[in-house]
């Protein structure tokens, strides 16, 4: 066993997602964040709270900066997040009489919060993407193998004949609810954060809601008050997370009890065995309820993070980051592993 | 410590919901189930499945069965459900030439997850309606104190001053999205669960959905294919008590917080010690936050009962019974005890 | 579905276990209480804190007074915990002079925690009884059928063949384990609480050890320094709680497996259903697995519960509340169950 | 945020753990298995089992042995588990004739389990070793403020002045008793796993047990029958962890509260904000809660594990993976932390 499998020289062979995990590595927040930052020089410039030349400079010198990732690390150490030292380098790079207009009016949980929903969107289009192949492969399935006759299982016994098109409905209609409801959270759900150092937005008077629109806009996410302390939206999203994972872990179960008498499944490229090599375990329809198992865990702390003391709770907004990645990661791999189980079944049914 | 806080003798003090906790009471639980066998026996007349007569017969002798608990108990002793026993008693009561008509086609989950689904809503309906007068709470207090003076703090720490209004609406915003989604569950999570023996409604040949749709209508829930092993609906709904008593207990942490020091709010009616006469324990504000972590916890079941196996897990369906039931009170309670709260707020902020 | 099954009309019929319930019923809880507060007296009295005839006056008053529960449910929900009321009927019981005698010292937490220890102390008895009885079960399978042959399974998949002993071995080990980690924390975990208003028993001055060293022995608990914001006592017997139905979940899943072909298992007495009469439901197996994901889940709000700030949470201290008691029971009645399953193994391997 | 806080380029400048990290890397765990692997192949030649020469040159070649870590993760995907490439890798290293004598008896889950127990083990004796400064460290604060007055509170409340001493001791005895967890569990649960194909060490005839000692004695570890579908050793250590963390989380608690108003504590070195640079938030102390509240999560699924099916359950054993590893490093980080914060104090108490 090692520290993460999502990240692993050799257990992402399993596990691993490449394409979300980049999501989630240190240089995509990272570049989030400026991004962020970048945004945040022309709203205010354009709205007036800082010079047009001052926003040019920002946008400039952050387009080219060089990123000192082991002094980000130290400040990471001190302060517990990682802006204060992110926006020293960048005040740095921007030079003196500029600074105090770089970050101007934000504070660390908005760049963060706001860096984390840059990258949630992608990951839920990636998401969705991928549940839309599951659905298409289920519906391959289905075409070949629909008809055929498969035992009905209720309480682990056999009940009545039923066919494979009953089964794979089961299968599928769940899928096709997750999708719209990450299609419906996407309308809404990927929200700039911007509240300021106490949720105020006290740096801009009357006009806070209208920087924050000009932020939203620029950053092309949904423009709402700030949700700082209030994390109903991200709990939300990892329930759908875990709803996906929990749908994919029935099929990964059904899957292995059907091979496990192997009468009514034929599947290609199940796993070796170290001492018995005759054996061909099912170990991605296993690892789809690995997966289940793993985000039906994890949520639990997203829902505990909710009681969130006072304007910022560090402790509960920090649990989060201990979690809501890996199960974006664990959701993005077992749609993938989905895939290719269903790639693997050669025949359904009887 | 006593069984369960929630039916206790003298802890439903603290955490009854007598309202709600009637809904799930053993004899609601029959009514449902009895009001399904009536609704099942006229959709089936009115389709042409059984003779009217029957129905008839069937409604009548239900409408005035008197219901064997002791029997009860010892058929889900035998049976691990209470269908077979009580339609055994059902079929007595109807008597001989229209017993095979009654439940006719239907199974044990059949009847027990709409049972369930017909109390949910009306707990539900109950639910938001409290959500309503905690909103309007909130907004009082805010009439009353919204522009006096709040320390801000962001971890545990003094930060710079808001306004009362700002807190109130970190508050009041989850409560108003928790009421809209509700409502939008509510428009089509109420399902009717009718599948049969094994989910393909076999008796019926190809007028399981008209039956269905009958079934439904009279029972006035959303018709859709039956769900008995498809746990999102259920998931879904645990998600969003969770939410609410999560956002209950963040307003019941600040409290807590608030009262600590005492400068910034006055609370009548705190709880007595028996040690120290002088003190004012914030008793509800605790059991917010209680109610909130408790929900946090038993959502992840409702997740791991997603690996639902095959057409029916008897295993899977089980837990929920352990734990639904109890969320929805526990939601019920910490929204009368934050209504209890807003009331004790004399003033808030300087 | 129903509020608790674990105190259901009907569904106690699978869920109930009578023996383990009583011990956490109010009267049961009032009980200990009182039982607390006679020895309390008899102890001050012994080291010379309160008069003796004030003791003699308080145990004779306790032995007979009628507690008023209504009242102690008004004091709780007021209160928040039931021991202030208690206190004052219990001073009205026992009269104006020795008022003041009654409760000396000591706390509400003092009460709660040790009625709750006085009986964990007998459900454990409990517990390790039947943890004998389904170890002799185990036994007796394996005295019968042990040398027959099973087929392994790995993954899901016929691995080699193994013997039916094999397969008693890794259901019997853990037990065996259990019943020893049950009495070893039965060797010092059953502790009184006892620490006055805050923890540091501040009305005995210099006796405070002195005292609590009395008011143990009488109770017949382990004597150590307060720990009522040490909750680790308490996870570690909820941990063997789960631990104990872990094991016995993984015993219902084989049996469940087993059964599923019919092959290798022949049971007796399986459930019925109401819409397959031929089916016969591996109904107590199944339950094993739902109960041990219902503490596998329980387990974690014990651990938050650990997160209890200063000389007392009340938030952290109510969530063991409302949920240990059901922890203890949700454990007896897995143990009844194996054992009723373990009667039903007809024939175990082939 | 980022996808695994332990091991990231800046996030484990608050959450790194090199040194424990270091045990749970794909390096360690390979040396592990290697380890494993040689010690297997002498004590089979002891008993008989292999030729000598064999086991000679399998040391000679594994101990030279340059591993694919590419091939491995392909094996990894394929397979599900690492061995079958690994032991490929080993049998082509050492050479045609001596091939058979490679990995001879052994399965999958032996190497594995094994390599755990050994990194567990060490990883054991840092966690007591840095309890056992903590508990230092609390003395030291006692020994320079313990006379100081502290006002106890309870309920979220100011109840009563005690000292700092009784504060400390709430701090201190849970570490002193997790110290002797750690130390009971370290006598027999770092136990090899070795059980072959299906546990029945079945290629040893009657000398499997002879054969596991001598293993066994070659590793340090503790000889015990294979336990590979037995988790309640896995779930114990766990709950030690989450026990620590726990503890350690209601340190920190009390020491944000404590920092809150500021009046009874004095730290160094607080985090400092982008947006309020007068500010100095308690990091450390925040950091501690997250790593409880992580942890009380995780070992749900460690629970979860136990329902384990047949001989080897793929999917509950993966669990463990995806979350043991990470469970240590935040244990250890927690540790760290809890030693930093502890010098951060420079007065308590009044």
């Amino acid at each position: 066993m090692s520290l993460s499998p999502f990240e692993h020289p050799f257990l992402v062979g399993l596990f691993g997602d490449a394409e979300i995990s980049a999501l989630f590595g240190a240089e995509a927040d990272v570049q989030a964040m400026l991004r962020f930052e970048m945004a945040l020089a022309e709203a205010e410039a354009a709205v007036g709270f800082i010079p047009e030349p001052h926003a040019a400079r920002i946008v400039g010198a952050i387009a080219t900066v060089s990123i000192d990732y082991g002094a980000l690390r130290d400040g990471v150490s001190k302060d517990g997040v990682v802006i204060p030292e992110l926006v020293r380098q960048l005040r740095a790079a921007v030079g003196a009489d500029a600074t105090a207009s770089v970050h101007f009016g934000a504070t660390s949980q908005d760049v963060i919060d706001t860096s984390l929903m840059l990258r949630l969107k992608v990951a839920a289009e990636i998401l969705q993407r991928r549940l839309s192949g599951c659905i298409a492969g289920l519906e391959n399935v289905g075409a070949r193998d629909g008809s055929k006759a498969l035992m009905g299982h209720t309480r682990m016994q056999a009940a009545i004949p039923i066919t494979v098109e009953d089964r794979l409905a089961s299968w599928r209609h769940p899928l096709i609810r997750h999708h719209g409801r990450l299609a419906s959270f996407g309308q809404t759900g990927f929200c700039l954060q911007f509240g300021g150092a106490a949720g105020s937005l006290e740096k801009f008077g009357a006009k806070g809601a209208e920087v924050r629109a000009e932020l939203a806009r620029r950053l092309e996410l949904a423009d709402t008050p700030q949700w700082h302390s209030q994390r109903d939206g991200i709990v939300e999203f990892g329930n759908i997370l875990s709803l996906i994972t929990g749908s994919l872990g029935k099929i990964g179960q059904d899957v292995a009890l059907l091979a496990q008498s192997g009468q009514e499944i034929r599947l290609s490229g199940g796993g070796g065995s170290s001492a018995m090599p005759h054996k061909q375990n099912p170990v991605l329809a296993e690892t789809l309820v690995t997966l289940a198992r793993f985000n039906a865990v994890q949520i639990s702390a997203l829902h505990q993070s909710m009681v969130h003391e006072q304007e910022r709770s560090g402790s509960a907004w920090m649990l989060e980051w201990l979690l809501l990645p890996q199960m974006v990661v664990a959701t993005g791999t077992a749609l993938q592993i989905a895939d290719r189980l269903l790639g693997q079944v050669q025949v359904l049914g009887a």
